[in-house]
């Protein structure tokens, strides 16, 4: 017991000396002097107690059987994992949402001519992994919301099938329409490819795993080696995330057990074409049956073919059929009221659900918050309560579009909106580098707890390793830790992009790279020869996660700050700026090598290549309601940073400051949401409306001018400086209440 | 005939207008207004002579078996060529020289450990092209001088087998001490990567062509499309170039029948150890046996496996013999004497011996040189005789090192020291775009041509098609033809780098893509489908290189400039002073990363890669010889330039003054040439020591400061400050006599 005492001293005399030389000179963000003592011997503590044992248990467990939604054994991770919050004290609910999950009832992949070809659609099992012997249970390959579908037309390749890749097709005067496309993953999210081919006219759309992006070419193949065999098939949703997430059948409020829901096919998210995801073993005799012109070099992937277009002389048949059923969504909602600020609420949350076992993805992120909670659990049944309440999550039905989450948030939106002050999502996990994404507006206050939290492998701070990533790999050297801008993928997206909520993204990764995603082979027995077999980086991830859950939740003045939000937000505009010139020269300089026949000259005569069409002239944007904004929220950001450090010893807790904080994020959103898509709400940040998970700032105006709608842009950009104004006016009241 | 004469007038009026806006406000350069006048009626009766058909027929008749050094169908082909020149009305000689030229006995190669695998090494005949089954006159897939060797060890990949590669395996501790490599084709000149294997400890090397750079990824293979099927062999001289070319027992001196030989175990330029060309179906089950680190992902090739470095676990032996006998090299030198200035040549050459049957390589070019002296012949004995004397060569044995036209630059330096104007050399050639490079004192001059020879697809100037092409890939638009610095790769080298006569080496290309390439498959029926079917770019080569050669013939004062070439330098001397400072902070970054240890912290501890070793410090140069020597150059380059102009009309001929112009580019030679190479002596252009064929300019600072010869790199600081001294001096003297 002395032992344990004189320890923990040392070890947070350690910790404070560490802290203070780091980072720390300006006091724990958020906290006075004397709350930051005590939190940091709390986090101290907290280390101690975070067991990697755990994680492995509770991940054997969790992904012994195939749990995709609706599934017996995603039951029984649900109610797992509601009995360990309970057990350690938390008020635990399990939520139940009714949301449309459609799943194969048919699968047929056949090319028909020039020679027959049946695809397998199979993933056999491998030797070493018994999880990949339970394929009963299993989803085979497909991507949800397809639609059912009974399609034949020659095959076309069109490379990633991103709106670039139609260019290709064009100059080449090549056509999809009613064509059948075969795109490989990658490139954009996997429901970009359906999404833009329908667009253009395609009746089908194929998507396969290319072994030069995800597969031999990467590395060796599972069992040898993590990477993607032949195999291996990437399933996912293909829903229209980036207009809206969540259940199709109740666009924007709770898929609860009475909702009014629309009907199938009035749904504006499901896809338009069917669309199946295939292997690189399917997908060869296809790729090798097509003739036509030869592929540009950029699109050759791994295999051992000439790459060719099309269209033809391949013909394929595919059928596909789901049972379009609405299935249980499980929240797992575990509370922990706050002992002084129960009306404000940290959320922390990972989804439940996977495609298969998902070891990785999500059970390695699960297990890491499990710890966290088990151990903010025990702290607070110690007598460390936190001042505000701790909310943790266990989302159900993420894969197929965040439905758990988003039925969650769209029920609940009121509650949120009055008491969330931040959320912080984690999902799958590995071994290596912190990445970490969220609202620049709390990137100060997490780079302290990249600072203070050791890398597992090297002793030095994850900061520190990280940083030596960015300059080894010739970037610039990070005076911070700077947090990318979040676009989708995971369940922050309803919290921060519909609500304007803070979010972060949290997981370690860069040294654990495979191909198991969304496959038959993301099991236990894979996740600890490849990934992170001792846990260790679980760990920090539950260090990580914990430290800004147990800050936010305890410090006395919420830790926003604004001066690192609007650099950042600086050099947004610096881009958007930049692009429209960029994108004017290029114009230009199009229309006059095609009016010069200089591109005339250089078209090989026995090449089928057109000439292109001229390119529309891109205006000179007024951008000074951007920058008069951006003005005043210097002003503001630079105002507020002063009263912090004025009254850094004197953090007295002010609810009224707290609340005027909490809603700067939600100043960054508008009622009307971005055009054409309601539902993001969030004016700074959004997933790509052409790049789905890929993030666009500053969304309406960018892809606007990305997408040559100039009268938009320039109303985007009216919009956009009403924005920056609200903002400054919000950080302005905070400022006035400081002083 | 009067409807000929007033279409030639009219067509003479159109070149003569189109001249004058296009590029000639000054004139012809070297032409007084009355003799171009004369020159451009003589130059449309000329284009107006060539004939496709010619190229075609001779092609046929040429390629129609394989004709390699010593071959029987070699001697016919030379008698065939000197034949033509004589009834052309050519003086013309058949020069012998006896030279090293090593053919194989028996290749063996096999893999005997993890499992047994025999190469097939054969190229087997294709459907539709007769020329393939002519299996037994070919010479196998081999490579000429590496030594006879019965070697067994390990496999090492190297990817392409340069010295930035053997720095990735040093990053993951592997030697190839006592292994056998592998080695991709490309990168460099294939004889590099058997020197710097050997230099690094190898037994032996095994080149092969991997299907990304040269394969299915770049199109459909033959016989659907041109590219390499899996069964096509690259052969190819790996004799150490760099360090000299021409007959390796004669090294300097010509390969006469009376020449004192060397021993072959004392030839300096024979590989050092056994080295095999493999196709890609011969490499595949060797590639797919290595084990070992998973190589770095730029050195995936196309095949479909894990590309791992090894060493092992398979085993090969490579077992190689070779007659070693000497061969005749036949020379055909066909002479049309000069009727004003007999004792000043300007040469024009082109090899006629191939690897098997060599359509593309060498005959495209040789017909094309056939052809243009045809005419020549022709327009000679209609009365339109050159002024000075024009020798037309058809080179042997230049496959394997230059050496017919080496031997024979050796045999008559003297004499061609002092009578040498330039030499102008052509080789395979295609359909495209017009490539030249050359010596940038005649720059300006070929400039000219290029804005009148019209592209026969696109009916613009194949300078304006070029130029196109230049703008369309993003390069700057150019302002006049900018010739490229000639490295090493056909039979300029001994005129260019060992003489210092003023040379080009002209061709088309860049719409005529392929993989036969010194193969089996460099047929007629292939050139006929793939490369330039109709000749219309092989007679326009006659164009390009007959204007060049008639010019240089015909001209009052010879056209050099110094201009061109003083700009031109001038980048280069900003390149290697800009070499010098991005190394330097390349090496302190390097070494301060290592020092504070943050390549340490970016190790994966699961990987065995260990830590660099420290750079060296690279010293801050004294380059003012450098730059005194290029403040001399541009003032008397300047001055001539005022003097051509002011003397433009009045270009009388001046033996004197045409002797110094000559001499110029002689005097960018040194006659104890480059460092541990005094074979090449010119000190603006070589080819690399490690890059073969890829030039060096400033080669002797340039290759010191790469290298990390520090001390001699300013040694050569030195010596380039005086080559420019002497080089201005002789300019100068020029323009004084001009005045």
């Amino acid at each position: 017991m002395k032992l344990t005492t004189s320890f923990l001293l040392i070890s947070m005399l350690l910790t404070l000396f560490s802290v203070e030389v780091n980072s720390q000179k300006d006091g724990l963000l958020g906290f006075s002097a004397e709350s930051a003592a005590n939190q940091l011997e709390l986090e101290n503590q907290f280390d101690e107690l975070l067991k990697a044992e755990n994680l492995d248990q509770w991940m054997k467990h969790l992904s012994a059987r195939p749990h995709h939604v609706g599934s017996p054994y995603d039951k029984v991770v649900v109610d797992f994992v509601a009995a360990k919050f309970r057990e350690w004290g938390f008020e635990t609910k399990i939520e139940r949402f009714d949301v449309l999950f459609p799943t194969p009832k048919l699968r047929s992949l056949k090319m028909i001519g020039p020679e027959e070809f049946t695809a397998s659609l199979t993933e056999p099992p491998v030797p070493g992994d018994l999880s990949s012997t339970q394929t009963e249970e299993a989803l085979p390959g497909y991507n949800a919301f397809s639609p059912d579908g009974d399609v034949t037309a020659e095959l076309v390749f069109v490379n990633y099938g991103i709106p670039a890749d139609y260019e290709e097709l064009e100059k080449r005067g090549i056509s999809v329409e009613g064509k059948i496309v075969i795109a490989k993953y990658q490139g954009s999210w996997r429901g970009i490819k359906p999404k833009v081919a329908a667009e253009k006219g395609a009746i089908g759309c194929l998507i396969y795993s290319d072994p030069k992006d995800d597969g031999y070419h990467r590395g060796d193949v599972y069992p040898v080696g993590p990477f993607k065999n032949e195999h291996g098939v990437q399933r996912g949703s293909v829903m229209d995330m980036p207009f809206a997430p969540g259940d199709p059948l109740t666009p924007g409020y709770g898929a609860t057990a009475d909702a009014v829901r629309l009907e199938i096919e009035d749904a504006p998210t499901l896809t338009k074409i069917p669309v199946l995801p295939i292997s690189y073993h399917d997908a060869l005799p296809l790729l090798r049956a097509l003739g036509g012109a030869v592929a540009p070099s950029s699109w050759n992937g791994g295999l051992p073919i000439t790459y060719h277009i099309g269209p033809g002389p391949a013909i394929v048949h595919l059928k596909l059929e789901f049972d379009w059923q609405l299935k249980p969504a499980y929240d797992v909602i575990a509370t922990l009221k706050g002992s002084t600020l129960p009306d404000e609420w940290v959320i922390r949350g990972n989804h439940h659900d996977a495609w298969v076992h998902g070891a990785a993805d999500p059970i390695s992120g699960l297990v890491a918050l499990m710890e966290e909670a088990r151990v903010v659990g025990q702290l607070a049944r110690q007598g460390q309560h936190p001042k505000r309440t701790m909310v943790y999550c266990a989302w159900g039905a993420e894969e197929p579009g965040l439905l758990g989450s988003t039925e969650w948030v769209e029920t609940h939106a009121e509650e949120l909106k009055t008491k969330a002050v931040a959320y912080i999502n984690t999902d799958g996990t590995g071994r290596g580098y912190l990445g970490a994404g969220g609202s620049h507006t709390l990137e100060k206050f997490f780079n302290q707890i990249t600072h203070v939290v050791q890398d597992p492998q090297k002793g030095v701070s994850v900061f520190d390793r990280r940083n030596a990533s960015e300059i080894v790999r010739g970037r610039k050297k990070w005076q911070h830790f700077e947090l990318s801008a979040l676009g989708s993928g995971s369940d922050y997206s309803p919290f921060f992009q519909h609500l304007g909520i803070a979010s972060f993204n949290l997981g370690f990764g860069g040294e654990s790279s495979g191909g198991e995603y969304h496959t038959m082979y993301d099991s236990y027995e894979l996740y600890k020869r490849f990934k992170d077999p001792d846990f260790v980086y679980g760990v920090t991830l539950a260090k990580v996660a914990g430290r800004t859950s147990l800050r936010l939740a305890n410090a006395d003045v919420l830790p926003f700050e604004f001066e690192h939000f609007t650099n950042t937000v600086d050099g947004y505009v610096n881009e958007l700026t930049k692009m429209a010139d960029d994108l004017r020269d290029k114009s230009e300089r199009h229309n006059q090598l095609l009016n010069e026949g200089i591109y005339e000259l250089t078209l090989d005569p026995k090449e089928s290549i057109v000439l292109p069409d001229p390119k529309p002239e891109v205006p000179f944007f007024n951008f000074a309601p951007i920058h008069n904004g951006m003005a005043q929220l210097k002003k503001q950001s630079k105002a507020y940073a002063s009263k912090i450090k004025e009254s850094a010893d004197s953090n007295a807790q002010s609810n009224e400051l707290n609340q005027l904080l909490i809603n700067v994020e939600r100043a960054m959103t508008r009622d009307h949401g971005l055009p054409r898509r309601p539902w993001y709400k969030h004016h700074i940040y959004a997933p790509g409306f052409y790049t789905g998970y890929g993030v666009k700032t500053l969304p309406g105006v960018r892809e606007a001018i990305e997408e040559g709608s100039y009268v938009e842009a320039q109303e985007q950009i009216e919009i956009l400086g009403e924005v920056l104004v609200h903002l400054s006016k919000q950080i302005e009241k905070a400022v006035q209440l400081k002083n």
